[in-house]
């Protein structure tokens, strides 16, 4: 995609198209467009014209402030996307039940990439503040729902995350490669993981695997508590059971009745 | 766009790539390629072109059933949608406390177009089936929300609606217009509205709405019930008190203090 002077080159429009709308992250949602230009490396002329053919199409919005954000109708095709429809669906009314026991954070999160993307989240007032988002990605080896998907994934996936190294976040973040390798097998022996405030400091979080029928995690929930007082005994059955719950539910759908 | 001939000219790259997009909906979320072409008036090259490209950027993936889906690329950066991010955020904690109270549907629905769409849905397992899903559009005439959304909307939107005719979903549907513009003004009134099996025999919804600091309704928020037997003196305060603290909450924010 690059050529000897490190420009792109032979970038087809869609690939323009992906780019332009890929400028636009959590910590940067409205963007002007000399920003959008300088992002995605296009001349200011050419991103003038892709963003205005975003917009026509609903993709982009003016945003209130000025500049641009992402528009309301990408979100509703974007919805389509079997993980954000069909397996949330399936897993929202265990979460509740485990939110409603325990008013705690609860999530849901898949593999995309090297990364934990979280597709569900259920949050009340009284939750412990935490650093995902619905739609937002975190690290796999520094939180419970990442260490499990971590854990059930492919070898070359676990050697591809320790080849790049193991961020620190806070001082318990685990960054020793043996470390970490252990963690794993834990996980994979008792079906929960835990991330004992190695993202956030004060924060704990306790998570288990959606297992498909051939013991695949397609999704990993988790309950994000304040570390201090955290009662773990309590906490993983619930997890674990809720879990166990949406992968037999998982495992009989869509054939039993459907959406 | 279509040319005396009848053929689609002179779309932009953005513009077909848009309409691909657009093929994949709730009723046909898995489509083959040549289906695609079928739907978008594309030739198969184009269509193949297309679709290739946007697998590559993951606004596409390959279904598990064969044929083609939208990929959770797309979802992710369609999440940053302010309407199915800030909002939602703001508005979650409420509807939770209303789920707890009731263990009922909870809903919220923004306006677009000339429709109700759903962005944000808890569901439990006693609650009764809906027809709305997170993502999905209802018709703004026949549902609690869209009653409030459309009460509240510029009269220009009132008159497209009225003047594009109003469906009958069910014996119970307001179809006549001058009884559709005399609930809308009870709705304004009292800050409530209700669809009593409008959309689906069977169901009754509750719905209120919140406000911006300008008298503006930003979305609506519901509960969906089954009809028999539904305590609606129990429901509307109920409804009415989650409305007005996600009101107040979203006017305070993100000044107070962010996400």
């Amino acid at each position: 995609m690059v050529d000897d002077n490190g420009k792109p080159r032979g970038r087809s429009v869609t690939s323009k198209v992906m780019t332009v709308l890929a400028a636009f992250t959590p910590a940067r949602p409205v963007l002007s467009l000399n920003e959008v230009a300088k992002l995605t490396d296009l001349p200011l002329s050419t991103a003038y014209r892709l963003v205005s053919e975003l917009v026509d199409g609903g993709a982009l919005e003016r945003a209130d402030s000025g500049g641009y954000c992402v528009g309301l109708r990408l979100w509703e095709i974007g919805s389509l996307a079997p993980a954000s429809a069909a397996l949330p669906h399936v897993a929202v009314p265990f979460m509740q039940d485990l939110y409603e026991a325990t008013h705690e954070n609860v999530q849901l999160a898949v593999l995309e990439g090297r990364e934990a993307l979280y597709v569900e989240k259920i949050l009340g007032h009284r939750s412990v503040t935490v650093k995902s988002r619905r739609g937002g990605r975190l690290p796999l080896h520094a939180t419970g729902v990442g260490k499990v998907l971590l854990a059930y994934a492919p070898q070359q996936l676990i050697d591809e995350v320790l080849a790049a190294g193991l961020k620190r976040y806070t001082p318990h973040t685990i960054i020793a490669p043996g470390l970490l390798l252990d963690a794993l097998a834990e996980v994979r022996r008792t079906g929960i993981a835990y991330a004992r405030e190695e993202m956030t400091v004060g924060t704990l979080s306790v998570a288990a695997p959606l297992l498909d029928s051939n013991g695949n995690a397609v999704a990993a929930m988790s309950i994000v508590v304040r570390s201090t007082g955290a009662d773990v005994e309590r906490l993983a059955p619930a997890v674990r059971t809720a879990a166990l719950s949406a992968s037999r539910r998982l495992r009989s759908w869509p054939h039993d009745q459907g959406v």
